[in-house]
């Protein structure tokens, strides 16, 4: 790969040699030891939500990371949910002219199973190879934990914070946050902020510092096609009773263009295109579609005529199907003309695309291309809106010096094809700007074994975060 | 309903107020009581051949066969098979210029569950509403014991018939016939005849007695489409990895046009259409086709255009799916883009299409179709070739005259859109022409609870088979 492009030529105003000032530089590099062995105290812990037998591992986690903060000169309340609690540190001495920061992260972890499969304990955690490898090292405990050792480094280097600054550490991320969305409007007022920082992502690429812009809705469907009542014999009835399995096929077949654009009439029409700067910006990215190809072993890539894969993956909307089912799916032969044939479909949506207007389309044109002699029912079963970030204003700007000071080069912008439903959740009950400034790398297994972060990274995650509270402090 | 027209004015030459001669007509109202008797004990045997705890009635009911043969003249043998024995009963006196006529029949029903269905008992036969109402009474133990009884008018009134019978009885129909093409090669001499007759079939309507003329072929297959090594996330990987779901469907909605032809380039190339005037005998059937959507509980019927639904049913091929799996087919919403996609087709033959060759003209089509992006294999799991009597000859004008003289009325010529695999492998390996004349009728419930057969069918079945032995000695 060759040197990603300047990011829109943000830094012609900008001195690249500048990196983070010198007295919260040295608070980490002196207490370099002491963290690590904090954050593999935290890893430690089997913060396993989804296991009831991990309950206890769950409060102790909580009231390891309440005391972490604590001990940063945060104060820190475990708070209550319909499920797992909510650690929530708060700093708010930067005095009233200055902006408030909310923090969001997660203190559990995926399972670790299958553990045959690490080759270290997933709670053991060890560096190995310049990586921390445990499970939780980079989703996320490792990244919530460099927000709170930035809070630390101001605090200690120099008693104060240019922000105000709250962090929300939830315990359901990887079980569907299902009771964050009550917890932050029920707190709505208290969760107040000019920003929203997460650090639950991957950069694009190794020293490629990235801010994740935009992430994917989707619009989610059933559709049920009904022939005869029952299920026939294929010789007694096949050739005059319609197939609601070709039916279905037929209809699906239907959702795409031979150019591979999605031929649901109207899907386009909110799709708002990325700026051409941005677009441009996204092409010059050096990613090698070969790779992926490799990567997930399909004979070729396919997709949208007349744009990268990229573009494919993080700009454009799909339509994919999702499942299958119909008759007679067992071993060998059975003549069988079923009754009935099934599809899950899903659209990812792009801004300002609505899930609820693309059902509207979607049952729209399944009604107008169902053939005659089978029922055809289109059902949403999950709708979610997607996002993009504004690649402008003193949030942007900020994480963009503060990524420089700390990578010692220009970030990249980067999107992601699927959707962070708590993304949606803040915009929407906090109504502030959001920042996904991730220091994951690809490959890192966040939900396999070996999952590792690279240290490089939480280092320069560190440097990033102290740095991007000073830019905030500044702006 | 009309009445059906006259079969290709079959009987200008014929008397049509002719019926079978006193004397055998004479011994079956003689007989009847014992007759009816006789076929009630055979009913009460329960010889389902599918479940081992009925292996002693199988024997029973062999053993009750070739007694019932030796009391009406014929010699009887029971012989083993891989399986369940076959009753051979045979009677070889008619003389060296005399024809040779091989009956096939099954002595095995179908199970008769759910028993809670049944408004009697299934191995209680009963006479209701004209009806004998058992397990097998008209498949087949009904239809097979009226060709005995045939043989013994013949043999009764005049000490002698017409031709040389064999009588072939197995008892593995229900389960099959796994045994049977062993069977018939292992025994192709002694089983050497002129003409073939089954009955194992249903007139078309009540009163309208019928050779059924026709069974489709079978090509069936599994088309496999692989994409990615393994499942993805639709959300990181939708839009630029090819779906292996959708890329089945966009392959499976080719295999028809807009006029419902299968549109797989030479499917139809050995398609040999009915005779004209066949093909407008059958387009005057009087068909309900509302009735027949109305039985399958469709919104509509469907399928090629130009065509009425008895051609679609009896004289076209066609090509259906009966079987679709890929992905996620639970409850709810899984974001996954398969890494596989199967659907189980098959394609229904006429004369002369061979299931080798449409395999490779489906392999051919598939192949073509196939987006890019992913790996197609098409496997065909069966095949079967269809059949079509001549409908001229010997045989089929005795047919047609002994109808007659039972039924008071020409026959009506029936196809069928399914297959009946033994006719297959008589053809082939006895070479015969074969006559499948039929004393069913529509909705007697062969594998159902409630199994019937009219009894009158049954009289005028007897009638029917005795005045058939008479015509072919005649011919």
């Amino acid at each position: 790969m060759g040197d990603p492009p300047c990011w829109l030529h943000l830094f012609d105003d900008f001195d690249m040699t500048t990196s983070l000032a010198p007295d919260l530089a040295s608070f980490f590099t002196t207490h370099d030891a002491r963290i690590h062995e904090e954050l593999f105290d935290f890893l430690r812990i089997p913060s396993v939500s989804a296991r009831s037998e991990h309950r206890a591992d769950m409060t102790r986690a909580a009231e390891w990371l309440a005391g972490s903060m604590r001990a940063a000169g945060l104060t820190a309340e475990i708070l209550p949910t319909g499920g797992h609690p909510v650690v929530l540190g708060e700093w708010r001495k930067a005095g009233p002219q200055a902006k408030t920061v909310l923090v969001y992260g997660h203190y559990d972890v995926q399972p670790a199973e299958p553990l045959e499969l690490w080759d270290s304990p997933p709670f053991e955690p060890t560096m190995r190879d310049g990586r921390i490898v445990a499970r939780g090292a980079v989703d996320d405990k490792g990244q919530l934990f460099l927000h709170v050792k930035a809070i630390e480094a101001h605090l200690a280097a120099r008693g104060t914070l240019p922000v105000n600054i709250i962090v929300l550490a939830e315990g359901e991320e990887e079980v569907g946050s299902d009771n964050l969305a009550a917890f932050i409007t029920r707190m709505k007022d208290r969760l107040a902020c000019d920003y929203i920082v997460i650090s639950d992502s991957a950069m694009f690429a190794p020293g490629i510092p990235s801010i994740l812009s935009s992430l994917r809705g989707i619009a989610y469907f059933e559709i049920n096609v009904q022939g005869p009542a029952g299920d026939l014999h294929s010789g007694s009835y096949g050739g005059a009773v319609v197939n609601p399995a070709m039916a279905l096929c037929r209809i699906l077949a239907t959702m795409h263009d031979a150019d591979g654009r999605v031929a649901i009439p109207g899907f386009y029409d909110a799709v708002r295109e990325w700026e051409p700067a941005a677009r441009e910006a996204l092409r010059a990215l050096p990613f090698d579609e070969e790779q992926l190809r490799r990567d997930v072993g399909a004979p070729a890539l396919g997709g949208e005529a007349g744009r990268t894969v990229l573009e494919r993956l993080w700009a454009r909307p799909t339509c994919e199907v999702n499942g299958l089912l119909s008759g007679y799916t067992g071993e060998g032969s059975k003549t069988v003309l079923p009754a009935k044939a099934m599809a899950k479909v899903s659209c990812r949506l792009v801004p300002d695309q609505d899930p609820a207007e693309i059902e509207r389309l979607m049952a729209a044109h399944v009604a107008r291309v169902a053939p005659k002699g089978v029922t055809v029912s289109v059902t949403q079963l999950h709708g979610g809106r997607p996002w993009r970030a504004e690649l402008h204003g003193p949030l942007f700007d900020a994480a963009r010096r503060a990524l420089a000071k700390a990578f010692g080069r220009e970030p990249v912008i980067t999107g992601e094809g699927g959707s962070i439903p708590v993304v949606g959740d803040l915009d929407r009950v906090l109504g502030a700007p959001i920042l996904l400034l991730g220091f994951g790398l690809p490959g890192e297994n966040a939900h396999a074994p070996n999952e590792w972060m690279s240290d490089e990274n939480f280092v320069k995650g560190m440097h990033a975060i102290a740095a991007l509270w000073e830019e905030l402090g500044a702006a």
